[in-house]
């Protein structure tokens, strides 16, 4: 039988992004397209320790089901760590664990947006969220991005224009995929717009202890004297991706029905890694390990631009982050990045096309996505000749 | 601020199962509440071992991001054992791995169901799902139950007259709440009814393998030759529970758009634990382990049983059911179910009020689910002794 599909997922496809992995398996290939650490980062042995002593002295404490909102001690301690070193909640916020940030996403949307309403997000955004905001028929209205983050004044127009705004998406440091970060003066200026408007704000906020050059830009979250802001955060960054842990912080009403809606998509986020990743903040330093993670992708990142810088032509400039994990630049104008990141995976490197980034999924879109903390300093070194070489035959054409 | 909550929300209130645990974790109280297996199976000392192997032997590879589909392996595993043993999916159909089979009816709805259209299921039913159904904002359409199950000539009418029907909801094994296992020729007659008036079937069968008396009764999906079934499957009940594992087997065209609906939802299902489940599966007697539970869970049945056949007026009784983790009895016409349970509950013994389960939420429903897996025996005799004293001052009053 044929099987008709709701409207909301008839036209969704595939993440570019998560299909991509079929391919950067392969043998030989260079691969810039991933979105996750470096997997020599991952505190396997620490984890080892943890998961031996905690099936020791836990036993069957780790099997049980647990409560929605998460297991109580990793709770306390996210929120201690988001108050005492970022200056993040308040007294009438709350702070849950769930599946990752992308479920954060998806609970936002569910908790908060009627059929028809809008969000209003960076243009450029993440494909994950993008497509969570289609599958909840929700208007998007994007916003131009420079090398300061979103434009505010086009963020006021939009406020002003567009209709039943539910909130704004922003992803403020080191976004993804631009590896742009929202300035100080911006943030302020976008809470002010939030209150004005009254909107709720999603900070999607994975990459933000990831930063290898400047200061510390606070959080919006931090900004936040009304409970208009929806903080969501995540291991995957900084621990390790596979383990599928994120958490929110908000006000309390707000995530009383969070945990609703987290009891009907899956009752609970899986208890034994919540215990594992309690331990592990509790008995290592979490602040050390993300030194050295910094070291290391600094390194990488500086290795990738300077060899930008060496061999790609003068006419094409790419963003030179503070922190994350994501560098991007445009083809020039009139050039797919879709033609240009399929061309070079037949090289043998991959990239994401930004295209998959795209608010109308153009393929004209001109950007290129690379990430540079998981490849080897090798594979950044030929993977950018490689490319190089791609440009070149690109712009003969 | 105030926030204001989308509409498919705002009504819904969180599951009085998830809130019981507040008060059944206070000591003193027996509690007859859970939905779970008993802690004394899960195997602790047999994923300790795996952990301990799998860190050492595949270290990083836990860590990575996964496919949305799953870990290869484990999906291979848990097909092959649906259709040697059960004789469930064809050719045309597909298993991915989700966070608990919770997620399956999320997703189900998410892929088949617009705002507004229909789902039949169980009157009463199982209190996850009628709350994710309404989160769709779904019409619930309610067919009675009798020791067979669902009444099929209602389950035709309500075919017959309900408008834009999406799929027909069923727990055929044991069902939840009230323990009572759907017939050979009513599963049968439903897949017919199913295929004549186009409609899919949502099989929600965590509990099938938990067999104590009776032969088993083949699977719908092991019936369904048009890719009509989603079969919804878990480890909670014949593992643990708190791992979040569960996994879904429909039609490959279906399965593409869960994937998708995956992504958006949570990107993929906690590797880790993925792995060791996998590990579990194939290197540990999977059966041998759920026949020790089925010895221990058929003597807890028993008891109870038989504890309530020497102790609670005739004009009571309750469900004997031949699998599975529940009791449920009706409180005699004019009482209510919600009140004798709050009643049970200062007298520090736990059920769950038929009202839970209840299609219009009414607290006139006069039953009450017990479970009989979790508790101890000793718990489950003193239990049915207080709530036998509890049920005489009520039919006194």
């Amino acid at each position: 039988m044929n099987v008709k599909i709701s409207e909301r997922m008839a036209g969704l496809n595939p993440s570019t992004i998560r299909e991509m992995h079929k391919y950067t398996s392969k043998p030989g290939v260079i691969s810039f397209a991933a979105g996750g650490p470096s997997p020599e980062m991952y505190p396997v042995r620490e984890m080892a320790a943890i998961a031996a002593e905690l099936f020791e002295s836990s036993g069957p404490a780790l099997f049980q089901y647990g409560t929605s909102e998460g297991f109580p001690p990793l709770r306390e301690a996210l929120r201690a760590r988001l108050l005492e070193k970022y200056g993040a909640g308040r007294d009438y916020d709350d702070l849950i664990v769930v599946h990752g940030g992308q479920q954060v996403i998806d609970l936002t949307c569910k908790c908060l947006c009627n059929e028809g309403d809008t969000v209003i997000c960076e243009s450029p955004s993440f494909i994950g969220a993008l497509n969570t905001f289609r599958s909840y028929r929700l208007k998007l209205a994007g916003i131009p991005m420079d090398s300061g983050g979103m434009d505010m004044d086009a963020l006021e127009t939009a406020l002003k224009t567009e209709k039943n705004v539910r909130f704004i998406y922003t992803i403020p440091d080191f976004q993804n995929p631009m590896g742009v970060t929202l300035t100080l003066e911006r943030r302020r200026r976008l809470y002010e717009l939030a209150c004005r408007y009254d909107v709720m704000i999603l900070e999607d906020n994975p990459y933000f202890e990831l930063r290898y050059t400047g200061p510390h830009v606070p959080l919006i979250k931090s900004l936040d004297t009304e409970g208009r802001v929806i903080f969501a955060g995540s291991v995957s960054k900084v621990i390790a991706p596979g383990l599928r842990v994120g958490y929110l912080l908000a006000q309390e009403e707000l995530v009383k029905k969070m945990v609703v809606a987290k009891q009907i998509a899956d009752v609970h986020t899986n208890l034994p890694i919540q215990m594992f990743v309690d331990s592990y903040i509790r008995k290592y330093d979490l602040d050390a390990h993300i030194g050295e993670a910094i070291d290391l992708y600094r390194r990488k990142r500086d290795c990738m631009i300077s060899r930008i810088r060496a061999l790609f032509p003068p006419e094409i400039s790419c963003t030179e982050p503070n922190g994350g994990l994501f560098i991007w630049f445009d083809m020039p104008e009139g050039l797919s990045g879709s033609d240009f990141t399929e061309y070079a995976l037949k090289k043998n490197v991959a990239c994401v096309p930004g295209a998959t980034f795209d608010l109308a999924e153009d393929r004209r879109n001109r950007g290129v996505r690379m990430n540079f903390t998981v490849p080897s300093f090798e594979q950044i070194e030929r993977g950018i000749e490689i490319l190089a070489g791609c440009i070149g035959d690109f712009l003969k054409k």
